[in-house]
């Protein structure tokens, strides 16, 4: 029983624990088309909370929401080189409407940069009509080979943020302020240390000046690249004529920028905080917070258990606690306490004839494992008892991934050999790193792996040191790790 | 001045006056591929508003959101006879995917009944996992000839919930009970009096046991359906083998149902309450409620002005009123007032000198033109005073919307060449009526419309009447009307 209700170990087989996790605790489903997933109402329910985490942030800093066509012309891909160069392999492309072949075919979005940019050209005269700051929940279509649920799927759902500046400054500001909404975000909701910091040349979007990311470590030790946030330049202005008269009357093109986050950052949530036993949810992002488990034995006490049971629930829910409430017959309390576990709920009330009582219950947390995280409480001011136990919850696994990371961090000076040990073992190394195109690639080829970014915060502002493969003079360090 | 700021008379012309308003007030846009639009932020803000509205009460009534790809196979579409046929002619149709030709052409779903169903097939096993009920907010594509914005476009938003029972009763149940959902968000967060009905056979849902229907009136007196909710009998769980062990450990085919509503929501909010002035909103949905319009002379005036009007956007702010304040230089308070009616907003304060002086604002109501709805209020208890106000708009836009449909509703028993002239007049017809393909048919021929619904409100129940075409025994009313 407890063989077939459990998920593989991490240490197993990290691939295929993350795939049970996904499909016992009904994330998401494979769908009839290859590389698509059905994303199930659990899964949905985090996505959900993402959106609402993330929509507000986006509210409070004077974006509004608005949503563009699926559809792109295929012409206007072209428009901008590198752009068409990075996309094209990956486009579906809509060949017939209406039973009739079409004259132009469309393009399914891979991302709008390039309809959002008409509509710009065509909305934008003036030093007056600036900044716009407009951001889209969407899906969109990238042609992906090898496919995983959440982590790359052909169709995905996210958001993209797409903004017009007067100037270089002011669009390299909100590309920054953007990043660290998500850093922001990434660390106080979904617990996860995210590293914040700027892509190499060779790792940045395709027509960008340049991309900053946000940087996870999963429990495998992997990166995953969460979010990003672009600084366009004027390179898309230029291909779709983005101009507004400045305050002399003068036409200039207008500086751009772009900034997504997918529901790939489910993917990242699973791997930051899963265990053996299955998913942990950080109590802001899970759809239940709290579940009560119920206790008894017969009728007599299922009345007298039931009945504390309720009362407990519409305590918390008032209170605007998420709680659920296990009553499911013919389930052992043993096999519920399992099965919550795996769904990673953070906290698990469990309530027997002598609870009731006491006037207590107990509460068992997620984040640390038997006697250790379990207690007892008085049924009166259950509501502070929970929340407290939340917020300890959310600050501890935080603390768990950040200590997680730390130790799986190394800093690297000059020694190329030390820092393919440190990738081959798995590891993230920290290094000078200049760069260049041609050193990355040189990494790529010897150890699978690419820069992940260069961090904001720079462990030795102001000092320079030699580029980890030339050994030429570098002015930041980079992280590398390998990847999702 | 005004004449530029003013949209196209009612009147004079209904279909450019409805263009003008979706322009002028920043609702939508028209897109760069033919028949999309471009949903503009205030748009998609009316958008948010039906999406909150809907989705609280989905929520409420046991469902879930969930998500499925927007690819389906076009074998799928060819399993349901019906379906196909309904749907065939509206395709968009992916034939390359990643630079190669597919092996079987990918769908562009115009509605999710068929992806859905295979998931189904795969979920439901036992009767222990009815009901299913799922809900999915996504954009679909449907190819469309003659579009128009919100109305009709080859992309839009919506939501369909897609639910699999174990009886035909249950599912009846359950399409009723949406049905009665969009009724009450319609009449009660819309202010619009739509009339909940059963779609006659011609007009059904492609693929349907039957259809209901909410149908509203618009300005111009056509019908709009808004909102459909379909009992899909065994039609899909037959094509798709949904299936389930009953009881008795039998297999039994599932019961399941659909009901979906749109963007096209958004128009028959601008036509069921707009006037020459422009948009009207109902408070409930307006994404501003309360817009503040300073009023001064010179420098002295505008600092004690402006303190008074950034007070008051705090105090109704605080209480979760939405308010915007229109600070803008350059523009006069008549050209403010001007603009802000035609964007709908319910309720303008406008706060001048004497204000000031006297410790009171201005308050005047969109849905009463002129000095007959303007007050002066004191600034203490303005919250009150404009929640009584909100509310008081929203019941009378009700009443208003009510007024207008009553007025060009006529019952009509067994004369046909009346019926005719009151179809033609632009009016709804309330009639016996057979449900005949035949007779349908012969009303759409002689005066352009078909049935709209068989009211769920007969006016004489348990009687019957005369079909008012062939005159054969009719058990039920229909509405007729011509409709977008």
């Amino acid at each position: 029983m407890s063989e077939k209700q459990g998920v593989t170990p991490r240490n197993e087989d990290y691939s295929r624990w993350y795939t049970d996790v996904v499909q016992m605790a009904e994330l998401a489903d494979y769908a009839p088309v290859r590389g698509c997933m059905i994303i199930l109402p659990y899964g949905y329910e985090l996505w959900e909370a993402v959106r609402a985490g993330l929509d507000r942030r986006f509210k409070e800093t004077g974006h509004r929401n608005a949503y563009f066509p699926l559809f792109i012309p295929e012409s206007f891909l072209k428009k901008e080189a590198e752009h068409v160069e990075g996309f094209s392999p990956e486009l579906a492309v809509v060949t017939i409407g209406g039973g009739k072949e079409l004259e132009e075919p469309l393009v399914v979005r891979p991302t709008s940069e390039t309809i959002i940019g008409w509509a710009y050209a065509k909305w934008i005269q003036s030093y007056r009509d600036l900044p716009v700051l407009i951001n889209q929940w969407a899906n969109v279509v990238r042609w992906e080979m090898r496919t995983r649920l959440f982590l790359r799927t052909m169709e995905f759902l996210w958001q993209e943020g797409h903004t017009a500046h007067a100037t270089y400054d002011e669009a390299e500001e909100e590309t920054r302020r953007m990043l660290d909404i998500y850093r922001d975000f990434a660390v106080t909701d979904a617990a996860i240390p995210v590293i914040p910091g700027r892509k190499s040349d060779s790792e940045k979007f395709a027509g960008a000046l340049h991309s900053y990311t946000i940087e996870a470590m999963m429990g495998d030790r992997r990166a995953l690249q969460s979010g990003t946030s672009h600084n366009l330049g004027q390179n898309f202005a230029k291909a779709f004529d983005i101009k507004y008269l400045d305050l002399n009357n003068e036409l200039q093109y207008c500086w751009t920028t772009s900034w997504g986050l997918s529901t790939r950052f489910i993917g990242a949530m699973i791997m930051a905080h899963g265990d053996d036993k299955g998913l942990r949810l950080p109590p802001r992002m899970a759809p239940i917070q709290v579940v009560i488990v119920p206790i008894y034995k017969d009728e007599a006490e299922k009345t007298a258990v039931m009945d504390t049971v309720w009362r407990m629930k519409a305590t918390l829910r008032d209170a605007d606690i998420r709680v659920h409430v296990d009553d499911r017959e013919g389930q052992t309390p043993g096999f519920k306490y399992n099965d919550w576990e795996m769904r990673g709920v953070p906290l698990r009330m469990e309530i027997g004839p002598k609870d009731v009582q006491k006037n207590s219950v107990a509460l068992a947390r997620r984040d640390i494992p038997g006697r250790e995280g379990k207690q007892f409480v008085p049924q009166e001011g259950i509501v502070t008892a929970v929340r407290n136990l939340l917020d300890d919850i959310q600050a501890n696994m935080l603390k768990q991934a950040t200590e997680f990371r730390d130790s799986n961090l190394t800093e690297v000076v000059g020694d190329y050999q030390r820092f393919g040990e440190i990738i081959e073992s798995g590891g993230w190394a920290l290094t000078w790193f200049s760069g260049d195109r041609e050193e990355e690639q040189k990494i790529k080829e010897d150890f699978q792996c690419v820069s992940r970014c260069f961090p904001l915060e720079q462990p030795y502002p102001n000092q320079t040191g030699p580029s980890i493969v030339s050994g030429k003079t570098a002015q930041k360090m980079a992280f590398f790790a390998r990847s999702y």
